[in-house]
Order: structure tokens, then sequence, then C-alpha cells
């Protein structure tokens, strides 16, 4: 049976970090035995809230490729590109735009969310009201089929499956299915000061920092508040470094939440501990990440390979698009 | 002396007529003496109004072209392309979306105008809030100096000129000349029933119409409601047909009005020597119109030599405009 096909995306606007890894990799990974996948460094839409310092959008998207692929994403089983390099995202984001009502966009959950809580940048732009219509040619570019997404992304899904019904009727032909969401249990990993992991709160754990910055970040994580000294007896349940002991240390999760409840380990080595355990599973991948680092040239070559293909099936749809329209 | 470069472009959304003759070509024909001109057909512009019927856009893209060239547009001297044939065009769209603040163009007066002005088709969309964008886009891709316009589209170019003014500021890097409006004299003309001539009044007299059809055409036009009978003294400064000989026949302009005004002519007669005089304007048009429907195969050629010629200034362009961003 043919595999159904998958797009994903990040935006290249930092390093990967573990958030990354658990949040999306670790998914990615597993999604493709099952699917055709399609993951996308998503350019453009970093260029959306990047504008005023956009040199950081060249400067990962590379290093990002590089922390996928030091993941597990396979290029020969998916295939893996850059969306400016592939002409037909901006056809149909212009060929979507133009059947779109502004209606649609404005009244977006995530749209007026979004707005609410980005302080850093202004996001009152043209393009950012845009930002899932480009996303629905992102994936109908490819006919996806599933979508990964967490539940905050839901409104953009169906923002998408608009298109393709207003597409159908106005157009009286079937060119794209209707993507269904495919929504991840995302393991929510917070940073080391409690708050969400994010680059712009300067609290994560790259995956690309050293053995000595994992120690380091780990050893500051704030921990339950109320233990104070070190023969208090602690609470794992509002513990953050108990947090990634689910993730990271499942199989020690039981006798830790012991021994901290009991006062009979201290956070320092706790943390210890945990640290050693991130390392260990960061370990492997350091090893492709230099691999890969040194492999620029096959890099490049994984990316052309990759918007060769992305290209054949998008200029197809494209072309389908075009007949439909008689344009 | 460098030439200054223009950019101007026409929506193909139907056949051409008197109207965009003597407002528009009569103008590009002349301009190409003393500018380097880039005439576009703004296919992606037209889908913005007429993406439920985009079949037109199609059929009336190599029509137009056709119509250019009978009217005097000489493809050694300027560059006729397509608007969606060079690339660059979008992604300039896109990049430019990222930093215009959406209240710049829910404010421009055009726009506000025209959602209240145009009753058939529904603009309340997201691509047609980006029209003056994709304007911007189209001038600066050609770092046109000059752009004809006419008043209305002042606005327009203001927000062009804004748009350079954010790039340069955002980017530390001159990359655009602040493009000037031409404004053109533009002789306005009426359609047959009086009101303005336009394609969704029906009311127009097309570059393509036959003898026949013109004759029929100027022998229906209102003229002045107070002449009622042949005896009847008529009043010229309130006849569309006298507006007419303003334009095509001003050397028997004075003399007609005397006759009219002494009741010496009577209306057939008068519609009869001006659709004479629209026709002999229009034969030469009609056999250089009929040479190139001929040759569908030179006029690919003209726009192929044109596409190429505009893609290698406009991608020129746009790699400037990546360094300055440095993406």
């Amino acid at each position: 049976m043919k595999k159904k096909r998958i797009l994903s995306g990040m935006r290249p606007t930092g390093r990967l970090h573990l958030g990354h890894l658990v949040g999306t990799l670790d998914n990615w990974v597993s999604l493709q035995q099952e699917y055709d996948c399609y993951f996308m460094v998503a350019d453009w839409h970093a260029l959306m809230s990047e504008y005023e310092e956009p040199s950081v959008i060249n400067e990962y998207s590379i290093d990002n490729v590089v922390d996928w692929l030091a993941c597990g994403i396979d290029p020969k089983k998916s295939t893996v590109f850059v969306q400016s390099e592939v002409r037909a995202h901006l056809d149909l984001f212009m060929i979507f735009s133009c059947f779109v009502p502004l209606g649609w966009l404005e009244r977006c959950p995530t749209y007026k969310e979004q707005l609410r809580q980005v302080e850093t940048r202004d996001l009152n732009t043209y393009g950012f009201l845009g930002y899932p219509v480009l996303q629905a040619a992102d994936i109908l570019a490819y006919k996806a089929e599933v979508v990964p997404v967490g539940e905050d992304q839901l409104p953009h899904l169906e923002l998408t499956r608009e298109i393709v019904r207003r597409f159908h009727t106005l157009y009286k032909t079937e060119v794209f299915p209707q993507p269904d969401a495919l929504l991840t249990k995302v393991a929510r990993l917070v940073g080391v000061d409690g708050r969400k992991m994010s680059k712009s709160y300067n609290n994560t754990i790259n995956l690309s920092d050293t053995e000595e910055e994992i120690y380091r970040k780990v050893s500051v994580m704030i921990t339950d508040p109320q233990r104070i000294k070190r023969t208090d007896k602690g609470h794992p349940e509002v513990c953050n470094v108990f947090s990634y002991y689910t993730i990271f240390a499942q199989d020690r999760q039981k006798q830790i939440a012991e021994s901290c409840q009991s006062a009979d380990i201290g956070c320092i080595d706790c943390k210890k501990m945990l640290a050693d355990r991130i390392i260990e599973r960061l370990k492997p991948i350091w090893i492709r990440r230099r691999q890969f680092l040194n492999q620029q040239e096959e890099i490049k070559l994984i990316l052309k390979e990759g918007r060769q293909r992305a290209e054949a099936v998008a200029e197809k749809t494209l072309q389908e698009v075009r007949q439909a329209m008689k344009i």
C-alpha cells in the first residue's frame, strides 16, 4: 500500500534544543517509518517574525538540518528541503491569497493570541497575517494527507481544509486531499527556569551544547521551592528536574521520587544524575552532528536532492491547479 | 546619458478599448523614445479580481499584447513580459510583506474606494489587500525610477516609496531608487452610454471591433439630451460625441461645434463623421493586429525574450536585496 504523505517544518530562527528533540524530532524520526515524509526548513515563515534581523535565518538553516540528520532524519527515507528554494510555494500562496477572505485570517485564534503574546517583535504586518495561507500552500503543494500538529495548531490546519473546500467549490475540480491532523502527544519540556523552553527566554538546553554547558545549565535548574535545606523532604510533583526524569530517565523515575520525598538524595546529586542521562541521550547525536558539520558538501547535496524531489511534486500540483483554474 | 527606467502594466481582464488607447497606449508609445520601458502583463494582479472566472486571464493576456504591439509598442525598444513568468516578483512581494504594516494597506484610500465601488466582485480577500505591495515589488524589481500614473494611483506609488524607505532603514543599505510619478494627462474617454468606459458597463469600443461594430456603437451613443429634433440647436459642451471629436478629430472640432449649435448638422451625420475618423485611426492598428494574430509564434518569442531580459534585471535586484538582508 502506498504510504500516506506528511508535511512538517521548522522555522530556522535559532539553535535546536531539547524541547525540539522530544517535542518534534523524536516524532519525525518515528513517522518516517510509516509515512512518506516531507520535512521543510520554513525560511519564509521565519522571515515573518525575524525580518528585523533576518541574518539568523541563514545562520540556522543549515545548522538545524544538521541537527535533524543527527537526530535520525534519514534523507533516503524522507525529503528534506528549504521552503524558499521551491518556487511553487509562493505561487500557490498567491493563488490562495486571491480567494481567502480577510475575515478567515483576522478571526484565526492563534493569530490573535500571537499578536498578544509576542512582545519582542512587531507582528502587525501584512505578511504575518498570511502565515496560515502560506502554511496551506506548503501542505497542499505536496498534497499531504497528514500533518503532525500540536493542539494549538489545529485552527491553522482547519484553515487549510477550508481553503481546499473553497478551491474545489470555485473551480469545480477536486485537486487536493483535505489533510488530517495527527495530534502528537507532545512531551512538554520546561526550560531551566521553569518557564516554557524557548530561546527568547534564554532557558534552553541546546542539542549542540557541550557536556560542561549541560552540567552547568542543569545545576542551576529551579527545583522544589519548598526544599531549602538538604534535609528538607522534597516534592517531585512540583520539581522541574523531576519532570525531566519522566522524559530522559523513566527507569529511575520511581526511585528518584522516593529518595527525594524521603530526603535520601539531595538536589545536587539528583541533577548530576539527570545531566548524565541527558548527555548519554545526546552523545550519539553529538557524534553524528560533528560528522555532518565536517561534511558541508554532503548537506548541500542532501538539500539539493531534497529540493529536486520536492520541486517535482510541487510543480505537478501547481500544474493541476493551473489546469483546474484555466490559467 | 543612460535612459531612465519606467515600469508600467495592464491587467489582462478583457479586450482593450479606445480608453486604453488614448489613456495609456498612446502614452506608452511616446515614452519608449525617451525611457527604458518595461511593459508588463499584470496577470497576478488580474487574478486578485478575476479569481472567480480566472480563465479570462489566459484568454486576454496574448490578445492584449497583440494590441500593444499593433498600437506601436516596439519590443526592440521596450521589454514586454508577463508578470507571473518572472519569479522575483513574488519573492520581493513576500519579502516586503514581512515588514509592511497592515495599517499602511488598510488606510490606503484607493483600497477603501475600490471595496466600496466594485459591486460585482468580492474583494474582501487577503490577496487584494496586498495589491499595492505586489505593485511595489513590480516597480522595484526593475529599480524603475519613473512610473506613469493617473492621479488616483498616487497613493499606491507613495506606498512604494514608503517601502523603499523602510527597507533602507531596516537593512541599512540603499538598494532602490524612490520612484517618481510621471503624471499623465489622461484623455478621459467616456463610454457610449456616457459613463466611464469599462467592459463591466458593456459600453466600450474595442480596438478589435470591426468597422460595422464601430458604426453601430457610435450610432447609439448618447448625445445632447436636449436636442430631440433635427432642427433643435445642440450643446456640444454636454455631448459625448463631441467629447470624442476633441480626441479623434481635433481639426474638425471648431467647425462641428458651430454646425451643431446652429443645427446645420444633425447627430446622425455628426456620428457618421466621428465613426469615420475613429476607423481611420484604428485601420493601421487593425492591419498590424491581423499580422500579429497570424504570428502567434512571433508573439511567444517576443514574450520569451522579454521574460529573459526582465528576469536578468529582476534576479540581480533580488540578489542585492538578499545581500542587504543577509538572507
